[in-house]
Formats: structure tokens, C-alpha cells, sequence
């Protein structure tokens, strides 16, 4: 298949990357600052650019997602119109302008993350995205079938807990393998609708 | 209790008040068109002002917020923008900008819906919306006690089926009185980061 991999040059997509990869998919990379194709995925008039550039894809794959971290007395209305932007708004406009343009059977897989079901101090704005991600691709499903759409929902990475377990006491860590074949599940596979929790 | 009630003239706002005020509430009703204080709650800044003319309350309570209903094909980036600041923004801002001037042991009590879980089609904007204010509650909790916040998640009212019926095919109606009685239960409870199916 030929995959459109958005936020290619993170932790994670670096890991979606060469898992797809090696399964002999032709994977485009895009990232803000590198990658096959470079453009900003929180403007949405980049993902119009990105889409005309990209030519048909079978699949969307969303690796990427920025959010501020602050205690909710030091948000401001901004930080979460940020969040918003920065990771539902840019994924929900990946499927929404994606329909028209990949394939009559393609799949879009978007990044969520376990905030959306257990949350942590300062993560607010990362919980309200992705509860407004994950209920979005719930919703999405039901109306552009035969194409789909599902979420990676991960905890915090094995590879990750050097930098970011403190944030996380007593919850299980995920290696990045792990969450790269729920991206191969989604990708390769028929379902839709679908959340999957690692 | 004094209590900030917002989208006291809607229908789900109308039976909350009476049956707060049946309990013996003060409740100031806050609407962009009537109430006691006339407020655009999508506006951070009438918040503010809102919260400053309201004075010391002792529960927000919130029965409002607006979001497109349109085919995915048919929405804008604009369109889930607005659902963003018409349902999530403004009740986050309510709790962000109330933790600081409610009670020490105050509350916040907002409203999502059936739609987080259960889609039909043209709600993918309301399914975002609810899914986000869902998770923000969840978060919310546990930075802002001992002051508490939940979340009343009804499905389509009892009263509404003549008008929106037809969207919820097989999908249980729920009477008003018995949401309600779900705010009363965040109001004069002590549960905090719940959401209450109905």
C-alpha cells in the first residue's frame, strides 16, 4: 500500500515508519521540519497542500500530536485552543479532507493516548484531545464506510520511561513494537470504529 | 446553595432549574438571551465578566452548549471550531475560570451526551465534543479538588422525541426529571470526576 505517515521523525513514528515498512509498504513521510513532504498538519490549508502532493494513498497514519502541559490554573483559553489544534482539529481535518482523496477503501489511524481514560496532573488539555479524538473516530466510522478509521490509544512508552514515567506511577508501559502493530492491525485489517487500547 | 446555572432557558435547562429551586437553591440563570445575568458563554472573556458579577457561588451548573450537525463531507474546519468553542472551550473556561473564585468546596457540573459512545450520523461534532468534555472531566478532578466537577451524559430526552427521535432509532429515551436529579446528584453529592450515563 502506499501510506501518507504524518509526524514520521517522532519517537513513535519512527517506529510506525519502519514497522510499515518492512512489511513492504511504500510509506511518504511528512513531518513539519522533515520528512518526504514538509508541512505544518495544524493548518488546514497545509493538509489540502499535503493531500494535492501526496497524489491517491490506500491509508492515512497519524503519529503526531502536540499538546500544551500545564496545571489547569496556569492554562489559559489559548493552551486549550492549542491543544485543540494541535491534535484534534489537525486529525480530524487528516480524515474530513482525506475521504474525497484516498482510495474507495482506505483507512485513516489516528494517535490518542491513555489520558483519555486515566489522567495525570498537568495533562488536561492532553485528555480533552484525546477524548475528542477517540469519540470523533467512533463517529467518523459510521459515515465513511467502506473507507475507515480507527485510533492508536497507547500508554506511555517502554522507550519512553527514562523521560516520562514519573509522570506515570504504577501504570504499565507499552513498548513502541507493541503500538506499531496496532497501526498494522488498523492499516492491513477490515475493522472501524475502532479504539485500540495498549 | 447559591448556584450558577448557564443555558436556564434550553429544555434540559428549564426542568434543571426548577427542580434545583424546588430543593431550595438560589439559582442565578445565566443565558446570551434571558436570565438573570446575559452572558455569551462561548466568549472567554463574558465569563470572566460573568464570574465577577455573579459573585461567590457554590455550583456552576451547565445545561448548554451548541455544536454543527452536518455530514462529515459537508463540515469545515470551521464547523468543528465552532463545536469546539460552542460546547468543549466554553465549559472548560467555566471550570478554569471558576476554581479560583467558587467555593472552597464548590462544584462544577457540565453536560455532554449519548453521542461520546453511541454516533449516528451528522454528529460526528457533537461526538467530538462530548468525548472531549468527558475526558477533561476525568482529568479536571484531580487537579481541583476539594472542589469537584462532573459530567451528566444523557441520552435523547423523553420530551424531545417528536423532534429528534428520528436520529436515535432504538436508542433509550430518558425524562428530564430523572437527568435532573443526575445534576442534584453532582450538586449535593461529593462524587467528583463522574460522568453520569443516562
Amino acid at each position: 500500500m502506499k501510506i501518507l505517515l504524518i509526524g514520521a521523525g517522532g519517537t513513535l513514528g519512527t517506529s510506525v515508519h519502519s514497522t510499515l515498512a518492512g512489511r513492504g509498504h511504500d510509506v511518504l513521510t511528512v513531518g513539519r521540519s522533515g520528512g518526504d513532504l514538509r508541512h505544518d498538519f495544524t493548518d488546514p490549508a497545509q493538509i489540502t497542500e499535503l493531500y494535492e502532493r501526496a497524489g491517491r494513498v490506500d491509508a492515512v497514519v497519524s503519529a503526531a500530536g502536540d499538546v500544551p502541559w500545564k496545571p489547569i490554573t496556569e492554562m489559559t483559553a489559548q493552551d486549550y485552543l492549542d491543544a485543540f489544534r494541535g491534535k484534534v482539529l489537525s486529525q480530524l481535518e487528516l480524515v474530513r479532507q482525506g475521504v474525497g482523496r484516498i482510495a474507495e477503501r482506505g483507512s485513516f489511524t489516528l494517535i490518542t493516548g491513555v489520558l483519555a481514560r486515566e489522567p495525570v496532573p498537568t495533562g488536561s488539555a492532553a485528555s480533552m484531545a484525546n477524548g475528542a479524538v477517540e469519540a470523533f473516530v467512533r463517529a467518523a466510522a459510521i459515515e465513511i464506510a467502506p473507507q475507515r478509521v480507527n485510533a492508536v490509544s497507547p500508554t506511555v512508552f517502554t522507550e519512553s520511561l527514562d523521560d516520562y514515567g514519573a509522570f506515570f506511577p504504577g501504570m504499565e508501559a507499552v513498548d513502541l513494537a507493541k503500538v506499531a502493530r496496532a497501526f498494522v492491525r488498523s492499516v492491513e485489517g477490515a475493522q472501524t470504529g475502532q479504539v485500540y487500547v495498549l
